[in-house]
């Protein structure tokens, strides 16, 4: 019998907002892996699953998926990766790979879904809750009600000139990544006179320095900072 | 002590998709208070925690929260609501107010939430796992990855021309209530060259017909049927 894959979105960041399908999962998986940047580096998915699920006796996997500017060590990186689960899977462990938040959102877990199937491999999908859920349920906004639109855009790659298309063809719009773009999303906003009491930023949810409130431009805002843009409130 | 109100996101419909706040809340909650738009009318979300939390004991409250056309109509029903809520938390007695998928998601929760906390009481809002989260992760298919933006619309009273508009602004598409709009998205795509292959269906879930998989507008849908228009796949 060979092992079955297992993606599981943890959740934002507070462990309670596992489902309980993941928890089930991950206390039953003979193998946790978990995807990691930089060999070594500690994964926050991980981080949050020990505080709810007991590692001890299972065998932790981290996964390196390189973000080298060089498509050959990329590949060989994702090769070998990809190697390393179907042997886990040959020996009949369960393996449970965990992402932050929600599989779906920002994530390439299912690129490794599909390759895993492709393989002959069975494969479940867990959706976890995704961080601007878990945030406007903080602020207590709703994120689109009635017939309104709500869009999703990143600015980790600082591409402005698409959030104000988005921003511009719908009701309500998440920005995530804004950590380093706050001047640039003042301007968005005054250019099209949407008052900037109408924008909510949910910075460092879950650690010291979190802050939930209006978007304050003098204020310094932490990595993980996403705003909330409701053109009616 | 007054008791506090719980607004709980019970997820898209499989119970075990509830998180483990959700579960632990409803297990203590004296009260599980739920709308309906019509009175007798069975809640979805007490069917779908009544599998995983034992209810007996507990006071199930039916909150009628009427569609009738008459505004006055529409606040008397509103009031009355409050003041049963507002009741019981005088009793001292925790309300878990439950709602199906997220809290934040085409929800009127937080109004009610804004408005018991401005009667001096205390509330927590917990989010849960958005349909649309749930029909990706069943299809597969990432709802954004990279520097994808995503947008989710409404076609409950078939505004299409503002789905279009959203459509224009996007990389990613989720159509909510698409059921009478096939044809419809089925046009926009035409005139878009999009291929139709580009666009999953999430119809049904959980149901007996339930079907996900590629748009075929020779196929009849279900009531619950949600679109995902993928521009690159």
């Amino acid at each position: 019998m060979k092992g079955k894959l297992y993606g599981i979105g943890v959740g934002p960041g507070n462990p309670d907002l596992m489902t309980l399908r993941a928890k089930e999962l991950l206390d039953k998986s003979a193998v946790i892996a978990y995807p990691v940047k930089k060999l070594g580096e500690e994964g926050v998915a991980l981080d949050i699953i020990k505080q709810r699920v007991d590692i001890s006796g299972k065998e932790i996997v981290e996964l390196l998926f390189s973000m080298n500017p060089d498509d050959e060590v990329r590949k060989k990186c994702r090769a070998d990766a990809m190697e390393k689960v179907c042997g886990l899977l040959d020996e009949g462990k369960d393996i449970a790979m965990v992402t932050l938040g929600d599989v779906a959102v920002y994530s390439t877990y299912m690129y490794i879904d599909r390759d895993i199937r492709a393989r002959g491999y069975e494969t479940e999908v867990v959706p976890g809750i995704p961080s601007f859920c878990h945030g406007a349920a903080l602020a207590r906004l709703p994120l689109m009600i009635g017939e309104e639109s709500f869009a999703v855009v990143s600015l980790a790659k600082r591409n402005n000139e698409n959030a104000e298309k988005v921003l511009d063809s719908v009701d309500n719009l998440v920005i995530m990544k804004a950590f380093a773009s706050i001047p640039a999303i003042v301007g968005m906003l005054n250019e099209r006179k949407i008052p900037l009491s109408n924008a909510t930023v949910m910075s460092n949810v879950g650690m010291p320095d979190e802050y939930i409130g209006p978007l304050d431009p003098e204020r310094e805002y932490g990595y993980f900072t996403t705003v909330l843009i409701k053109k009616k409130v």
